[in-house]
């Protein structure tokens, strides 16, 4: 029998991880890691290799594979996910496979919190569901990039008697702005916000948080949308992409 | 000038607290505890003991204060919450007035992450509104109840190309249940599982997680209400309260 443990390594502050994690990590023999082409690469392993050089001193290999591409850069088109998370799930199978001996613990260390929008959680499901390799795992849960805007913005994630809900920049274009009273929005490539400059809108926006390039923006969507284009603008250009969330809420008067 | 820190200190493991943290405990000279009269007070107060007693070894001193007791059992009736917000900002206020020297650190340590259904964040930023005392605050991020319930179930909060849906029982009364395709639900003293036995949804349950007595079911909740129903009940007996938390998801036909 193998384990496998999914590790949330939160939103990029290396401090920003908890101790069941470092113990957890404390544990493993070989942490694997998925290498996405493209941008952001660098910076992303970065921050994983700084995690283990600074909190694990049990002894352990790096296993580094390439993360099969995506065809299309939209990562919520169902059809174009499921077939680049099977290929994904064959390059994981292989992983454990061949570079874990019975009896060993690996891991993957998994952006923010592995349920919040990571595909790992599924492709380990659907990999023992297979039953061609005998393996146990557990999720340790991390802080999110959304909490880490929250926390940022000194803010509560909704006021007194309020739903929360959290979506793309894509599922946004299918609601009405007026309808949204109070969501956050991650994996936006198309600046949604724009859609709420005329419904009175506020926004928090933070990018690359928790890291030292973190930014932070809060207004109205109609005064600040613009600050918030030329922060993405200067970030693309100074990183060669960008990771950033927010919230849209309408302003109501309080009680 | 005073400092305070809300401090995230995750659903109940003390080891579900972040580097981040146990770092800015240990520079707190005042730990501010409400307590809240009831059910769960004791077992709240110890975990928050144990915090520090595991984590922190910087000199401080724990003051406690009894929170304003509100009159309604349900949290969410706005108006209600106002009035107890408005007495509780008071006695915070009155906390760092005379219970913190000029130059020193205080600290709230907050249940979960402080941006999730918690009052804290907004009463400090009422109480710096009023312009009485001269301080400033940091919210350090925790590991929710909801991130527990997701990793112990191994469960993402969504399915591909989804929303997500935080909410309470209480709101969960406003919308038709075969409307709801995935919710996490918190704050419900209502048992409003119920109301997805015919619409055939599946729930992920969890209560008193990351603590020694977590408990959780799934299933169709046709088939499991009755066995929650009955924790719940066990967990009131055993405990005199119960904390939990849960998912409602309609089952879909994976692409
Ligand atoms: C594939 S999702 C993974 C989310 C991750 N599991 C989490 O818990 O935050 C990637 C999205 O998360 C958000 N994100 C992740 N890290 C971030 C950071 N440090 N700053 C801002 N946004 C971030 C961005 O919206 C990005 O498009
Ligand atoms: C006032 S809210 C605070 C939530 C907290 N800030 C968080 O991040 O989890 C209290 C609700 O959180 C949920 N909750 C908190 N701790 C929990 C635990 N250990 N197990 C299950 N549910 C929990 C329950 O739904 C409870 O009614």
């Amino acid at each position: 029998m193998k384990t496998i443990h999914l590790i949330g390594i939160g939103p990029g502050n290396p401090d920003q991880v908890t101790l069941e994690a470092v113990k957890t990590m404390n544990t493993v023999d070989v942490f694997f890691m998925l290498e996405k082409a493209g941008r952001g690469k660098d910076e992303l392993l970065a921050v994983r290799r700084e995690i283990l050089e600074r909190h694990v001193s049990h002894p352990h290999r790096v296993v580094t594979a390439p993360s099969p591409r995506r065809n299309r850069e939209d990562p919520h088109y169902a059809g174009g996910v499921v077939a680049w998370r099977d290929e994904r799930i064959d390059v994981i199978g292989r992983l454990i496979d061949t570079e874990l001996e019975d009896g060993q613990t690996g891991a993957f260390l998994v952006w923010g919190d592995p349920s919040l929008y990571d595909g790992m959680i599924e492709s380990l499901v659907l990999l023992k569901a297979r039953d061609t390799l005998d393996f146990e795992f557990t999720v340790i849960p991390g802080i999110t990039s959304v909490q880490a805007l929250t926390a940022r913005h000194r803010i509560g994630l909704n006021r007194i008697a309020e739903t929360i809900t959290i979506t793309t920049g894509r599922l946004l274009e299918d609601v009405a702005a007026e309808s949204v009273t109070n969501a956050v929005v991650m994996l936006d490539s198309r600046a949604a916000y724009h859609r709420f400059a005329e419904t009175g809108h506020d926004v928090y926006w933070g990018a690359y948080l928790g890291t030292p390039d973190e930014r932070l923006v809060a207004g109205p969507v109609a005064e600040v949308a613009p600050v918030i284009d030329a922060e993405i603008e200067a970030g693309r250009a100074r990183h060669g992409w960008i990771m950033d969330t927010y919230i849209v809420r309408k302003p109501r008067t309080e009680p």
